[in-house]
């Protein structure tokens, strides 16, 4: 599930939360799956996964990471994303791309000592996208902050990322695969529309 | 669908097309669905999106496109990708990193005579990407190509795309959000396996 926490008037959010709506109707699993596609500049490489994206609020897109993972490296070396949803009970694809940010720290210390407990210590205890022995020693690892640890102090290392789309792609698929593509670019503050070829 | 007309015995293969066989026993829709990234140094952007994944040959993986997409364009400008495979069903990612090529015209000719006409007067009335007025538009040009033209005479804008993949991930997801990582990375000619932290 994603979380809208207010909803923005403008046309392409509103596109995006009625397809939500649709989608979550259609009892879409996985609906909050977002890839994010990022770039390094030092290693000239394309990365993607998919993360899960827990709140609208407004204009911003919001999901957490850890701040030392691979793609918090990619970020801080190229702050442009693309962004990839398919919701194939509905037939939709939503393509965006937007400059990413860090959320703040009061936003993720406030968002960590609300989650579940477990949540917290897997993400107390993973040194996210780091080599390890073996996966019995991510759940060894997991166990001990389970028991030793404050699970509802927000470590620095962790937290949100919000991006704000200048560009959005529905892209609706069709059986004759006449799928329908609408873009919307803002452009000087307006957003910008047109039909694009399948 | 993916057609595996051909299978390596290397490890992250044997994996893949395991993981394709439970995904398939699981019923998993929208199978063939993968995630291509790519990177314009022109526009200094990353950009997305869902593609058909129509063959596994030995170690390459064939999709089709317009060869005058967006997607070829940045493929020109940067020929390395990221690929995105999440199968819901069986709760796996499947992360991929390589360079891309063409496939070649006898290839591309001989795939587009055994398509199905219809989709072949799509690839060729479609300018792929481009604006248009109106997706009436978009279906009258199919309508006339579908009467007018030689259906399965392979146009010389369109046609495969083939990557050998040098970085695998195998994501699978678990309740406990304890997921497990598995990394193949290709070294000098041999797959280097590790362990991921969550």
């Amino acid at each position: 599930m994603i979380n809208f926490l207010n909803n923005s008037s403008e046309t392409p959010y509103v596109i995006f939360k009625n397809k939500y709506d649709e989608a979550l109707d259609a009892n879409q699993s996985s609906i909050e799956a977002i890839s994010i596609s990022s770039f390094s500049h030092e290693l000239n490489e394309v990365d993607s996964r998919f993360v899960n994206l827990k709140f609208v609020d407004k204009k911003d897109f919001i999901f957490f990471s850890n701040y030392e993972s691979q793609k918090a490296l990619q970020f801080k070396s190229h702050d442009q994303i693309s962004c990839l949803i398919f919701w194939n009970k509905i037939n939709s694809q939503i393509r965006m791309k937007a400059k990413i940010k860090k959320t703040s720290t009061d936003f993720n210390k406030k968002y960590f000592s609300n989650r579940d407990r477990k949540k917290n210590a897997l993400a107390i205890s993973s040194n996210q996208s780091k080599e390890i022995k073996s996966y019995g020693e991510v759940k060894t690892n997991f166990e001990n902050v389970l028991e030793d640890k404050d699970l509802y102090k927000c470590p620095p290392y962790w937290g949100g990322y919000k991006f704000e789309p200048h560009y959005f792609e529905f892209w609706d698929g069709h059986p004759s695969r006449i799928n329908k593509r609408e873009i919307f670019n803002l452009v000087d503050g307006e957003w910008i529309s047109k039909i694009l070829q399948p």
